[in-house]
């Protein structure tokens, strides 16, 4: 066992498989289920460290792949790490940049050896491999970091799954064995591939359940599929990995996702998705996700929600909110996102209340029938706005 | 005299025009001379109240020409005003909004009762007359409200600037006979105009002085006209003005030209500048201006100032600054705009103490001597920048 990370697991959900942890850690203490915030290039858009911290983040997520390329893993490195160069003092998990690696198409060229890929900023020639993955993750100096790993398009063949799959094996016992040159206090998680095939999915999550890793992320999820195609292959997956690991749903997700996923047996979730919304008007309320942006809200003297402890609905009227969101105005985009993420901490507290006191199911079936999630037809819009703003 | 105004000198320099100075308001007390942060619509742009407070402002400035238009004065009205609308609970100043329409050009159209307008939001028509300003302006609630005036174009004639000022002092006479009707916890003060016009200025500080204004603002400058002519005609303007009400010079301005300005006698000050250059990269020093985003300052290890005490200053490298810059991440408005209030407001701190211990001279030659402002090349491509932006 690590001196630099532990997992114990506090209650276990009698009715499913949710359950209720602590993780110890370099940079603090975790408590499970969580919600980790993302901050993609060394920041959580528009939120502070402070802010964060007051919204009840314990742990946040930063993308290996866009800080490798700029400001750069070695320029990090000399500023003592990402904890210090960004000013945040709690854990931090880095991803490994193979799913952005994988996302760019004809710019990148897979082989065993790793992915080479052209920076979407330069077009300058990079090469991952599991091995300088690990360099690269050293340097930065998360708490948490995870392996090179191959994420299968949506929708993809058995074959092409398989493929994918036993080298995101191989490269994870390359990781390891890497793994063992750099800082000892950095805790490596092992990923689950296989797709969108359910024997896949249990075989990598029995293999890579097996290797030493400290906790597993399950990833290649959430990239297209249904909602229901992804919960189906965690039935799958769930019951085959080693019970006394986290269980971390990568890019997962909605606060309904947070809600089920629990339930499916995930201990950590992490997603752009609060803040992302957040900043084109849609915050997250008990009720489901309201546009603060719709004039409904325009004279509303209480706050977004009713009884939410968060900074914005404790200091401004959802008119002001209303009236900054529909300005443009840069406090807005601030003030949305502390309210979601605080809805997304609160609501991992709350499940974890849940599971602590045996309700979980119950609170599970209230959420989900209160919560009127976004329409399929809003998500495919938004998810369209969002690639034609990255296309320009 | 007012029992929610009043004004003390608290110390003048004997070598210059330059005075200390303390103004009581209902939401609190002012220590002079003061830079007053702009909320355009009813924030500050990036930076939240708490924010502002913890970098020294006293007094902030918000826009009745964007309230009124959006989210309107009856609905900030309907929330208590602006100080409970927006979370501050300092002191506000509100301008008139003339200054904004007679910028709107063939969109308005002026006559002896008021400046008729259509708004650029969406087109729709409107009054401004000296009577319905006050009536909007106690509905927004400020301390210390402005009445409305006419602001002469540069270049303009003589017969323009002497027409457009004997309007400006009519109106005067109408905006404090109206102000009667509404709240006498709000204090008025008068404008000076006069445009570029030695004598013309003489004469409307003079006649404005006269008229019982609690204080007086200096219209109609910074408006195109070159820096030297505006120091020119305020060597005409102050002794025109009584000792005892405070002098606030509209929509000024640079670091340097706070530093002149108090020894033209000005007390207060206030100006997008130092948070729209921000937003573009540029940081104040007290060695001048400097670009964040460029290379230098990519491994710098220490604050953007060596010594500031700002938030920023004290959480942050340089090098993370110029990250967040270069990739244009929100929480770099955030920070930039923080440094360049801080340093406004710290350099108001330091004239005021150089006023009190008699040393403002030294002070400002010493300050001027090693503060090198944007060049005009410079300050003439952002202009033209921001007019780009504001067609789009």
């Amino acid at each position: 066992m690590s001196p630099f990370f532990s997992f114990t697991i506090d209650a276990e959900c009698p009715g499913s498989w949710a359950r209720a942890g602590t993780m110890q850690t370099p940079h603090g203490t975790i408590r499970t289920p969580i919600f980790m915030p993302v901050g993609t290039q060394a920041t959580v858009k528009s939120v502070s460290p402070e802010e964060l911290r007051a919204a009840g983040a314990q742990i946040i997520l930063a993308n290996t792949y866009h800080l490798m390329l700029r400001p750069g893993s070695a320029l990090i490195d000399s500023f003592g790490g990402l904890h210090s160069f960004m000013h945040w003092d709690g854990p931090i998990l880095t991803d490994s940049g193979g799913f952005q690696v994988f996302s760019l198409g004809h710019l990148r060229k897979l082989s065993e050896e790793g992915a080479a890929f052209k920076s979407h900023l330069d077009g300058s020639p990079h090469l991952l491999t599991p091995e300088s993955v690990m360099r690269i993750e050293a340097e930065l100096g998360a708490d948490i970091i995870l392996p090179l790993d191959i994420c299968a398009a949506h929708p993809c063949t058995a074959v092409e799954a398989k493929v994918a799959m036993e080298r995101t094996h191989r490269w994870a016992e390359r990781a390891l064995i890497a793994k063992e040159q750099y800082r000892p206090e950095q805790t490596l998680f092992g990923i689950v591939q296989g797709a969108f095939e359910p024997a896949l999915r249990q075989e990598s999550a029995s293999f890579v359940g097996n290797l030493p890793f400290a906790g597993l992320s399950i990833g290649g999820l959430s990239v297209g599929e249904p909602k229901a195609m992804m919960w189906d292959l965690l039935r799958y997956v769930t019951p085959a990995l080693p019970r006394g690991k986290p269980r971390h749903l990568l890019g997962v997700g909605s606060p309904e996702d947070l809600v089920i996923g629990v339930g499916m047996g995930m201990d950590m979730f992490d997603c752009v998705l609060p803040t992302r919304v957040a900043r084109h008007g849609g915050l997250f309320t008990n009720d489901g996700r309201v546009n603060i942006k719709s004039a409904r809200f325009r004279v509303e003297h209480g706050p977004v929600e009713e009884g939410c402890d968060c900074y914005t609905c404790q200091n401004y009227s959802a008119a002001y909110v209303h009236h900054l969101a529909r300005t443009e105005e840069q406090l807005y985009y601030r003030l949305g996102s502390i309210h979601n993420i605080r809805f997304m901490l609160r609501l991992a507290q709350r499940l974890r209340e849940s599971i602590m006191d045996g309700t979980y199911p119950a609170f599970r079936d209230e959420f989900i029938a209160r919560y009127i999630p976004a329409s399929e037809k809003v998500r495919e819009e938004q998810r369209e706005k969002w690639q034609a703003a990255r296309r320009t």
